[in-house]
């Protein structure tokens, strides 16, 4: 067992502060990791503050975690000491289920472990995350990170990166395609940049000019203002694919509309219900509303090695580990671009 | 022009009745048949009701024909007197846009002609459907009835049987593919005797047990009572597609929840909101809840094709004319097992 500092939850109210708690000893495949930068996502301040109800305490949050290998298991391969790598939401599965089989390891029959407020297959203990010096990883749920990748602002691939990813790739978003992205948070601006980076033309579908204006320098290639009514009619039927990163309830229909012909628009953020959707939308034009949630591993180290051949970034705004609650706060009120990255070495200031 | 006879409706409240109008010259394009057989959709109910607001009276509903060509345009070249052939909801369309191009006319981008109470792309006229002896189509829109089909019971094909197969042929399924069919009318029996016959492993998922033991002589392998929550919960995550045959508001997540990885819900019923989708249900295993409607001219030809080599065959109880109203009633109380065929020789009594 290793000693990690971090910080973290006691309760649903209190604030994040300093913790100190135990690290597993190595088993034959794992992989220890010492954490050089960890992502803010808005799901660590849901489950910091027991917005889903299933909270364990204490809860270190944390799941777009980047770092270097220190130690390694008895019968672990791919990884060496000194390596660069990556941990996303998950960090154990059963490996013998169809969905394991498939790379698609977030569906695992038996339920796959999450990276934190998780329940280890083997101990039952609840894990911790990245907000922390130090992690101990299984090393199927560990990427490796290309060199050509700046690991300052690689953490958010982890999360908001793999949520957009794993849809494009489902349906095929490539050279052609006519994509739009609603929504300009910490998924958004990922979506913009790996559909472009894909090849697709894309528009930033948002009620908020200066937002389309903001993703004009992220990639798109044309802003969809959805209060302008002429606008949205006029873009009706010429959408392939659109991304919809709002992560709240929320009336689709209008996104509906602007797909064409098979056209399909992908939930990434809302968890809850949508507003009624039209089944005559989804009639005409043969539609498809569908679902997506992070990914696999295949396509994590998949979108890890084409970020850097593509030298594509997050947006990131580096913080010390101190600064956690203000963060928090700020990120309630959207203001962030586009992603926290919290700087472990603050940990040892 | 032609002097033709049929039954049709001259207000929202009045039932049907003799009526007697003109069928067009033949343009050099155009093919006339007399009609042998149409059956009765529940939305030439809905259309002669005025239920959507844009009915033009008179109407002579019916978009379900087979018959015999009694003569040919000067350019047609893919019918000659005597053919046996049929028409569905599609008359016309504009041929030159991408949708037509692509087989799928019923996606016209300048709107294609229905096939009663449609709008003639020349004349402006309103089209009068098959309810009727005769009838005067674009060849395009005229398909071609294999020999071995048994024209009595084909009529049904050409639209409760497309709008199943269109989805079904979309969705790839086939051999190996676990498929719900949910509701079982007209489209629904016709959904589990296409997915059936496609090599799928079918399921009737029904809140009616008799319903459920009559799919079974339709095809189906095995019956779900969705009212059984265990028997729902059992079979959560294990189909590939539901064909939701439904044709009003109702509340999909049940269904949904019964969709596998990348499983797909497809809607060829409901016309109107949906009960709110939960954003979460389409998350989990990335499910899709799509529509379709009918289907295109190649799709159309397909379908007839591939009835006639698997003997596959709408089952349909004849009526006579005169008995429309009726059918109307007794459709209504869905008492119709699972479609009403006109027989048209009755016209002539």
């Amino acid at each position: 067992m290793t000693k990690a500092i971090g910080y973290g939850v006691t309760s649903a109210t209190a604030p994040l502060a300093p913790i100190t708690f135990e690290r597993r000893a190595l088993r034959p495949d794992d992989v220890a990791i010492d954490i050089a930068y960890c992502g803010v996502c808005h799901s660590d301040a849901h489950q910091a503050h027991n917005d889903w109800g299933n909270t364990v305490y204490p809860c270190v949050p944390g799941h777009e975690i980047v770092g270097h290998v220190t130690a390694i298991g008895s019968s672990v391969k791919k990884f060496k000491v000194g390596d660069t790598v990556a941990v996303g939401c998950l960090v154990d599965s059963c490996m013998e289920c169809a969905a394991c089989h498939d790379g698609y390891e977030q569906g695992c029959e038996k339920g796959p472990v999450a990276t934190y407020n998780g329940k280890d297959r083997h101990t039952g203990e609840i894990t911790y995350g990245g907000y922390s010096n130090h992690i101990v990883v299984r090393d199927h749920f560990v990427c490796r990170v290309p060199e050509k990748l700046d690991i300052r602002y690689a953490a958010p691939l982890l999360c908001a990166g793999i949520t957009c990813w794993t849809p494009l790739r489902q349906w095929n978003v490539g050279k052609g395609s006519k994509v739009g992205v609603v929504g300009l948070g910490g998924l958004g601006h990922m979506g913009v940049k790996l559909a472009a980076a894909l090849g697709a033309e894309v528009t930033m579908i948002t009620t908020t000019a200066s937002k389309g204006e903001d993703a004009r320098k992220l990639g798109a290639r044309h802003v969809l203002l959805s209060t302008d009514q002429k606008a949205m009619a006029a873009a009706m039927n010429s959408f392939d694919f659109i991304l919809n990163t709002i992560p709240v309830k929320h009336n689709a229909n209008p996104y509906l509309m602007l797909l064409g012909r098979k056209g399909v628009m992908v939930i990434v953020g809302a968890l809850e219900p949508l507003e009624p959707i039209h089944g005559g939308l989804l009639m005409r034009n043969t539609r498809a509303v569908a679902g997506s949630a992070i990914g696999g591993l295949p396509d994590t180290q998949e979108l890890l090695d084409f970020c850097a051949e593509h030298n594509i970034l997050p947006e990131c705004e580096m913080i010390s580990m101190q600064d956690i609650n203000k963060a928090y706060e700020r990120m309630e009120h959207n203001d962030v671009k586009y992603r926290f990255v919290i700087d472990m070495a603050s940990l040892k200031a």
